[in-house]
């Protein structure tokens, strides 16, 4: 099999082609420079041409011309993920799905959108139309898509209400399409949703999602400051069990993070303070304050509904999830995270002894979410880099603690996941992609099922350099 | 301090007054006849006249005349709770607050409301004007008022989702007025609402409330059987866990119960079955049918959205919280119930360990809830009742197991709630209350702050039948 690129690009010349080698580069990127592993591994990587589909039509041409010329697919949406996703090692087409961003429709309770739409214009049209918003979105939500959210996100603001983007009910709908001789069209629902969220787009493109919407409050952002990172733990926690108290984001950083990094809250927070972001709903903030003021620790430093700060920080929730990470990145681009699960019920303990361990080579970043039902802390700790090797150590006491880990220095599904093969995706990639031309090298049970994962997976179809 | 009623009615003589001894019986009562340890106990009871302010000032005037003249004020709204909390056990003034019903305000995410708009019309202005309900509210939902709700009640319908009336965040505002010489008006928000909430207006008249509100669903109605309880109660648990499934009812009921007193369901249910009555958002329909079928022993055998009965059931939470032992009462008049807490994390075995004990003398019946982040059950099961020194065996049994009983046939607050004083409704009571009029006989802390709990409190205010 010998993708002929050049074939599939000209019979596709009627679609909006872009072949600058710049903007073609700029597309074949995203936030894999996240992880100094990565960085190194797949800065090379670029596409050959990228075609933006403007419906469901042109999709279907464009996995059909490519499928007949043998021409790799990779889908994206902004780019904003931080695992290689949509990166396409193997060359060939990047299909960028910024022309599809129509909201179809918003319903009580649902909507209907195309996968190119930015979280944020969806927000406002749901807002607009019936004061409603998605349940949750990556901190990226600003440039971030829909459709790229769900191929390559799991959850973020908002799941300390709802759990995860895998649980049921947090995605209601998917139409996919498939990369065969004729591409079928599929509704998928209920157990079939499985098969390609979360995919990267390695077995079909989504290009209509119904998604389930939660009522649109103004949110206040609040920053409660704490001596101690344990109390600031506990808080967030407490807080996120308050059955009354509706929350968004509920997300402790230990210092010197806060201070370092979040030039904004400098000016407000001591070096040695740790920070709990919160998204309160209005009508949640008396409660709110009342049980804060049960927590002798705990210092209210931050309301956007009322402050007197010299400059706005802007929305607090882009301080959490991956953007913590992003903004220490700009202060030292040494530092790197990880992804860590401490699962209830014994969470708190969990962090407690990764902390004695670490100390301050791993500044500790929680997200309270819930996941069957509890509330219990993804972790995005700062990792102070030095070398693989002590990376892959420190993911190893995590691991050998019980602390799961979603290693974000990995570009195939399967590493950056749970370490087992998704019988479930693979065998729809293999119904849906029959030649392998989605989403190159980020299956590993596609092109060695055999793999064991003891090292790092290194993609033989990757393009070389240069 | 001897009452001068006749005074105090002739000086209110201008206000909306009902002296029509069989108006002034009817409104007197409450469902206290659930409870036939009540029912002996407080049949007789009867007050002198009832008066129907039209607002807040007829209210003040009210208390301050009753004040003046030593009249006892039992304040009750549509008399739907069944602890006897709205009965005059001293005779006197009863102050019903009918008239008192406007929707002053629907905001975003909370309302503005008096005392005795009933819930059903207080969901159908918040819809109306907003597309939004009460977070929770009593089975009574029809004919209760928001006011009796909170003076009486602890959580109900929506409990699933947002815990009790008594978390925080649950009650946002409330406006009292005291029982001085000169009555005052208070604005209680956070620690202070404690002190009226649930104290049966015993310590002072809400005259307004600020309510949090949710979004409004056209909620799918339910009914999944099961052939075993404990697989029902597992499955209710299980659902109820799903963060992305949203719920505002999961309601467990044992065999008989559905079959013997749920005629609508009967034909459609066989005597040995148990069922699960559920009341499912309808973009969660999807993913809840997908829940459903992973579970080999549950049979959905009803769907308000989807079933060819002949008869409409009606409201599914209608069969469900206290009409579960409302309906069985029509049947079979000797049967009453208990209010019981399985506490998280072993709520299910608890629930196992009493099926073993009573069988059939205590068939179940669950609420999922949550409470401290967690969901476990409520629970009201059926006591098939034969004497007295039984019930209080089968009670005694529950607590020896570690199964709080919050106890129906007691018409104390400590009695009915947790056997001990709550010092911040007995602190308000002494200044909002000073002679002790309000509401008499309902709390032991002012009566008798010795009390042991061993025995029933017998009220020595109480006025002698005929």
């Amino acid at each position: 099999m010998t993708p002929n690129v050049a074939a599939a690009k000209e019979k596709l010349a009627h679609l909006e082609i872009d072949d600058n080698p710049v903007t073609i580069k700029n597309k074949s990127r995203d936030f894999f420079w996240y992880s100094p592993v990565l960085k190194t591994r797949l800065d090379h990587v670029v596409g050959d041409f990228v075609v933006s589909p403007r419906n469901e039509a042109e999709v279907i041409e464009v996995l059909k011309v490519c499928y007949e010329h043998d021409c790799p697919v990779t889908t994206r949406g902004a780019g904003t993920g931080n695992y290689g996703q949509a990166m396409p090692f193997s060359g060939g087409c990047v299909m960028h799905m910024k022309n599809m961003t129509e909201v179809k429709e918003v319903l009580p309770g649902r909507v209907i959108v195309e996968p190119g739409c930015l979280l944020k214009d969806l927000d406002a049209a749901c807002i607009a139309a019936s004061g409603q918003e998605i349940r949750m979105f990556s901190s990226t939500w600003a440039t971030a898509t829909i459709g790229g959210f769900i191929a390559g996100g799991s959850g973020g603001v908002g799941s300390v209400r709802w759990g995860s983007l895998r649980d049921l009910g947090n995605i209601i709908r998917l139409r996919v399409v498939t990369m065969e001789e004729e591409p079928l069209v599929h509704e998928f629902t209920g157990e079939e949703l499985a098969r390609v969220s979360h995919a990267y787009g390695t077995n079909g493109i989504i290009t209509e999602l119904e998604m389930p919407l939660a009522p649109a409050y103004e949110w206040v952002d609040v920053g409660v400051a704490f001596d101690d990172f344990m109390d600031a733990a506990k808080y967030a926690d407490d807080l996120a069990n308050e059955d009354g108290i509706l929350l968004k984001l509920a997300t402790p950083i230990e210092a010197p993070v806060p201070y370092d990094y979040f030039q904004r809250f400098k000016p407000y927070i001591r070096r040695e303070q740790n920070l709990v972001m919160l998204m309160v709903a209005p009508q949640s903030i008396d409660a709110f304050e009342t049980f804060t003021k049960r927590v002798a620790s705990a210092e209210i430093i931050y309301r956007s509904d009322d402050n007197d700060w010299a400059r706005n920080p802007g929305h607090i929730f882009e301080y959490a999830w991956n953007h913590t990470t992003l903004r220490g990145l700009k202060f030292d681009p040494t530092i790197t995270y990880l992804q860590v699960r401490y699962g209830f019920p014994d969470h708190l303990e969990k962090v407690a002894e990764i902390r004695k361990i670490f100390g301050d080579e791993v500044p500790q970043h929680l997200e309270a979410i819930r996941g069957n039902g509890k509330i219990h802390f993804a972790g995005l700790p700062i990792v102070r880099f030095t070398t693989e090797e002590r990376l892959e150590e420190i993911i190893r006491i995590h691991e050998d603690l019980g602390c799961m880990i979603f290693n974000p220095h990995r570009y195939t599904l399967e590493e950056g996941g749970r370490q087992m093969a998704d019988a479930r995706q693979l065998d729809f990639k293999r119904e849906a992609d029959p030649k392998g031309l989605l989403n190159p090298g980020k299956m590993i049970a596609w092109d060695k099922p055999d793999w064991s994962y003891e090292t790092m997976y290194d993609y033989s179809g990757m393009r070389k350099a240069g």
